[in-house]
């Protein structure tokens, strides 16, 4: 269960990071795939008096195909995903790979350097998306757009360092919902973690916590604690890095190379240590250095009223106030959430998290900066990370050995004797244009065992066999393919009692 | 009707050019958007010390984004290709957006210069990928796959030069079906023929036809003509290039930049008007000049097994023998093909092509370019151009003004008084529970005029209304938007009744 009450956040941090990482079967079966190629080398077969070339095929580091096996699973948790947005009534947008790559800067702090550009091949500059949040801005503030409610499925690329963050891919889908627009407090910012609760609870995947903070309190407390406000963010930038780092090496990266004073540092580490629910808001509220502080209290008061929101919504057993909780991007300005997956210790008496899920908070001021004079269209929105969702769905059912079926084909065309293919090809674009998803070999005269085996090995339920006796008897013959059992039908009525089949399985 | 007898194919791409643009809607409205925040001016919120940089709001050049009406058009139009690809038994296949540069060299011939190439930031040199074919043969190579049905729904990139193509997106949607393997001949070329009419004719895009060509057939012709065989593919590009350009300019291309002597080019200018059907095949068969050659006549056998299947799947009659039809791609090695639509000209005796829509053929040397050992998977495919039915569609939706729901919010949750958000938020969040899609609005105290206004502009036809009589009577009103009636439901039988209406309707 979530822990609601105090508890050291870093405890827990220390204990979960090295479940942070994603499985290690994952980062295995990257490296086997490449190995599995290390000898090939590309000879052209066009131009073969070119000098040949001599490299391993594989994909750019970071980045894998799916596999039909895998793009089932991944199409299963895009549906939950997107059937969710729908349900909360949002519409669908899509933007380009690239961006203007002026559209991007200012945007994302440090991680800025992690942006993929484009080659300077005369013209505009472009870089890759970093996100669908940025192309979101700049699509209202473009449109003059005032208020959205939007979900986008897309690719983004970030050069993350594989020595830093070990096997995150650099290509990655992510699943982002948005309330754009000027409404009374909370109200869409509750919704969002209502939506982030609906998709984890749907797809399954065990208990999840998911952290709050609030960028006002974050920066309240900064200011309370001494840190100068040109540092706000490179300091909140480094807090970000606590689920990967040590607070020690935290710390040593804040005042070291962010010249942030060692007290300052050491009054900062006292607040992050601390996460809860209504309880601590409203202890904080009583905090004496804090409560000086306008914007905290803005941040305090508003965080009462989410909860009171998502208590109405039945979620606030999900929920961690979480003072460590920071975020890396710049543009947040209000609350801000991210969601962590759980599994019950062995102790009972904490849990573990196995990594960020899904996150997201408000931005009110990143539409305004795409805009001329500046005004401001408020935002709130979350992501979900569909990839780590996706390992942790694939080696489930990995270990439940569980089979996927990666076509859909619901009849197969056989037949047992030679120069048949005339009539299966007749017979197929009857089916075919009846609607029917069916296969045939593309053999002029294959054989029927083998015809058999493709069904047993792709799943096919039924089979339409034609031969000789059929022919004469104007019949074909239905053949299921767990059963064996065969029923000779007119061939005038097949599609249609192939049709009820189907409806009736 | 597809002319099948011997018309001359040039004068239908005279007839044709102006047509073989986009519709003037599409580039008027992108100039429009643009001209819009043609004054806009970026100024930073977040760091307002640092110096204002100028730019237009946009989306990079050749490129846009998809409005959710936009969205919802395009995702009819994947969901009828789609369905068509898992009919015919194809599994899904993902590839990364980029691949390593040289994975693409050698492979488009002059359209390589095309190709959009990652900055060089350390590490691999990265190319967006350009097709999704070169990627699919890659993917067999790599995992030493010799036989596959997938299909592959994706963006790529194209630096096409707006000068010359005019409106032509440089990113642009491609759906993609292919079958690799090893089979007897012309079965899975029939079938690739077959999937473009299912999908024409289930878009209900009007008449089209199909050009089918060979290039055995066509290099066949150019030796018999007398060019060299160094020059093939230039040659083969340069034709390419006659539905944008008059045989003249064409010639004049060969002749002057290709060094082709003027009898050579003439020879080809002659055969290269021909188009029909079987006729034209035994015609061609016949032909002293080319039935000296070899690989011409295994061209030419296959296209009659090809025009017998394609008759036996009942489609021969939207198929066009075209030897004008050539693919700029280097990698096709057997038959190609080209779906144009039409529309019946006023003449009656001839019809108006509105540009390629389809697309594909046969490649049995690409995924060898990939092996060590230069071992080949044959392979033949199709690309459907979503863009350009894309814009077809879509204008006949704004002539036939369609309204097209963005949303599928099925119930809104309304109040008219005031102070009932617990009440609506409770209410709506056991809506979302029940997996019933519902809105309300983000406000305290909204008015329900405003609530009423919401259910008609978005299409919303069910409303919930609580308010403090039915508070008291433990009932909800429940309202049909459209008829305006409204009856009070227990409140404990709401979700039940809903999900009634809802699957009534």
């Amino acid at each position: 269960m979530a822990p609601l009450g105090l508890v050291p956040a870093r405890a827990c941090a220390a204990l979960f990071s090295p479940l942070l990482r994603p499985p290690r079967a994952v980062r295995a079966r990257a490296v086997r795939s490449h190995s599995q190629v290390a000898g090939a080398v590309l000879t052209s077969q066009v131009k073969p008096d070119q000098k040949k070339s001599n490299f391993i095929i594989k994909t750019p580091k970071g980045t894998r195909d799916l596999s039909p096996q895998q793009m089932v699973v991944r199409e299963k948790i895009l549906d939950t995903v997107i059937s969710c947005f729908k349900r909360h009534g949002a519409k669908r947008l899509d933007t380009p790979a690239f961006e203007l790559k002026e559209m991007l800067t200012e945007k994302y702090g440090e991680d800025s350097m992690l942006i993929y550009d484009l080659k300077d091949q005369g013209g505009e500059l472009l870089s890759l998306r970093y996100d669908l949040t940025v192309p979101f801005a700049r699509y209202l503030a473009m449109n003059k757009l005032k208020k959205m409610k939007r979900y986008h499925v897309g690719k983004v690329w970030r050069r993350e360092s594989p020595t830093i963050v070990q096997g995150r891919y650099r290509e990655f889908c992510q699943c982002d919902f948005d309330i754009a627009g000027q409404f009374d407090p909370m109200i869409p910012d509750a919704e969002c973690l209502k939506i982030i609760c609906e998709i984890l609870s749907g797809l399954q995947l065990g208990h999840f916590l998911i952290k709050v903070n609030d960028r006002r309190i974050i920066d309240g407390m900064f200011a309370a604690c001494g840190v100068p406000e040109n540092k706000f963010r490179a300091i909140c930038s480094s807090i970000d890095k606590l689920d990967k780092m040590s607070w020690n090496d935290v710390r040593y990266e804040m005042v070291t190379k962010k010249s942030l004073a060692p007290e300052v540092a050491d009054r900062i580490g006292e607040y992050i240590q601390r996460c809860g629910g209504v309880s601590l808001i409203e202890q904080l509220l009583q905090d004496p250095r804090l409560s000086q502080n306008k914007q905290i209290l803005e941040g305090l008061e508003d965080m009462k009223l989410l909860f009171e929101y998502l208590t109405l919504f039945g979620i606030a057993d999900k929920m961690s106030f979480d003072l460590s909780l920071a975020r890396g991007l710049d543009y947040y300005t209000g609350v801000i959430y991210e969601a962590v997956l759980q599994t019950p210790s062995q102790t009972g008496e904490e849990s573990l998290s196995m990594g960020s899920v899904a996150a997201g908070g408000r931005y009110d001021g990143l539409v305004g900066m795409f805009n001329p004079k500046g005004q401001k269209v408020p935002c709130v929105g979350l992501s979900i990370g569909v990839e780590r969702i996706f390992s942790i769905v694939e080696q489930r059912m990995k270990v439940s050995d569980e089979k996927v079926r990666t076509t859909e084909t619901q009849v197969f065309v056989a037949t047992p004797q030679k120069n048949f293919l005339q009539e299966r090809l007749k017979l197929i674009a009857e089916l075919w244009n009846a609607g029917i998803k069916a296969e045939m070999l593309y053999k002029n005269n294959p054989k029927l065992l083998s015809q058999l085996h493709y069904c047993e090995n792709t799943g096919i339920q039924l089979m339409v066999i034609i031969g000789e006796q059929e022919m004469k008897g104007g019949v074909i013959k239905l053949r299921s393919v767990a059963s064996r059992e065969e029923v000779a039908i007119k061939r005038e009525h097949l599609v249609a009692e192939i049709q009820k089949r189907l409806s009736d399985s």
